[in-house]
């Protein structure tokens, strides 16, 4: 399937694997790579001899392309940028900052560039300073959110944008990427469904939770703060969205949060713990390796696209 | 177009208008139904002698299907389901409470029903006692909004369920039609773009903020105490957002937001009262009569589904 992001990126399969802190290292972002879309080593939280230790990994796991997320919020972020630089990854995708001081340094060492933006105006002007594709991701995706939601960033955005538009958010089989492809996307971004793969490092208590969570259990807490992260419902949540409702000072909210995606995500703390996922649950049934995920969600896309043939006669 | 809710209520195409209160009267539903869709006359807030006296008028305006919106949280609920049940239109949507209690009866008076469903659980049971098919409604949707987005919604109940799913919530051009078309949906249902047309009865001062409001100017209200209203960002949600994080009683929020939406629609007042719109505000750029839009989104699905079909080739 050829897109203008299997071609930007030259990969198989327009499937970007989101980056995820704690699960998206060397293992799982290789098997993605390896089955012909893109996995992604998520810097956030990690020193930079982690990260260059699993880049370096990664690429004696897979002579495919890969890329490395940077929070630009991190404040090791300039150094986890020399890192990235020096290793050279095929593409980096950058969040929670302003992208634009970066472009020209990734470019020069070869490196494409795909800012996450939240809205138009942040889209039009990174689009304007070279960046190579945008990421839009919608506040049905697991982790840090924004407000806008997948299908409103497709309305409103890819209209107006010539890079190519990779979607993110609550897509989890191939009818999502299908749906996303028809608007107009060059690609996904997939966080959750690569949670269950054999290749995730997910603790198996956590990778069980979200195969038995269903619609409902989804919950984003700080919204109301305008620091919006979206999980399972459980202890962890009840409490913080308790506080959060009573007008509890933030840095309470902050302390309670502190390291709980790593309880959760590494110890297999599930109900203490923050898990991180999207907003897609039902779907989500089985823990396969990455290869068949890719293989079963491109043969769902290309049966989906296919119905739109019938459809629009 | 033919699809199954084409096919159940007898109309042209798939798209019905959302009822929305204050706007959505025998002059905007008659107008969509004229024009190939299914229009709504919203009874919430309204006492059964406007209901009766607007679906008299629809009447008179038009020989096609149209709807009520029965909200079921409302004093004179079991009242406005009477009058609907004598005056015999098309079809309901059933929100906000439980329309089991009242499935059997529409049914006996000819009435098709229509539930507005949160989750796969409350789909399910709705679909077991013999609603005629469903709306899911995302959180990007104008006005009351649950907590799931369409895309979470789409992938997370239609696999699951037999009967028609109409898909709602941040749709506003053919390209969202497409899509949910595309992921299985039997129809879609819009509101905000139904506001700016020239029969819509929203004051002008609401139309013209609407038409100049970008995706960024969107705001949920409420959200954190499991009320959320989506509007625009102005005088009334900036003091609203900022109580409720301060952990204010409900009752001063509930004292604040009283009224608003009519002040906005009604009155015109844009800075105190709720403008109610949904988030997908980029593409709202026209006023037009409903016949000239349902052309042109009908126009554009049918491009998009084309578009898709050589995608998937």
């Amino acid at each position: 399937m050829k897109t203008k992001l299997t071609e930007l990126l030259g990969i198989k399969y327009p499937v970007i694997q989101g980056g995820m802190a704690w699960v998206s290292e060397a293992n799982l972002a290789s098997a993605v790579s390896n089955a012909g879309g893109a996995g992604i080593i998520a810097a956030g939280g990690r020193d930079t001899e982690w990260v260059r230790e699993e880049i370096r990994k990664a690429k004696e796991m897979t002579d495919k392309p890969f890329g490395v997320n940077v929070m630009l919020m991190a404040p090791n972020k300039d150094e986890i940028v020399e890192v990235v630089c020096e290793e050279k990854v095929a593409f980096v995708t950058l969040g929670a900052g302003n992208p634009v001081p970066y472009i020209e340094k990734f470019h020069e060492h070869g490196i494409k560039v795909i800012p996450v933006v939240p809205n138009l105006k942040l889209a039009k002007r990174v689009a304007e300073k070279g960046a190579d594709a945008i990421v839009i991701e919608g506040m049905e995706a697991g982790g840090h959110i924004g407000s806008q939601t997948t299908l409103a960033l497709m309305t409103n955005i890819i209209p107006y944008i010539d890079i190519p538009v990779v979607v993110a958010g609550g897509i989890a089989d191939g009818r999502g990427i299908a749906a996303a492809l028809l608007m107009g996307a060059a690609g996904v971004q997939m966080g959750s469904r690569f949670l269950l793969t054999t290749e995730s490092t997910l603790h198996p208590k956590a990778k069980e939770r979200i195969l038995q969570a269903t619609d409902t259990d989804s919950v984003a807490t700080g919204v109301s703060r305008g620091h919006g992260v979206r999980c399972l419902r459980n202890t962890f949540t009840e409490e913080y969205t308790k506080l959060e409702a009573s007008g509890a000072p933030q840095e309470q909210l902050d302390k309670l949060a502190t390291g709980t995606n790593r309880m959760a995500a590494v110890d297999g703390d599930i109900e203490r713990g923050a898990i991180l996922v999207g907003q897609s649950l039902n779907v989500l049934n089985e823990i396969k390796s990455a290869q068949e995920i890719i293989e079963d969600l491109m043969a769902q896309t290309k049966e989906t696209l296919q119905k739109a043939c019938e459809i629009g006669k």
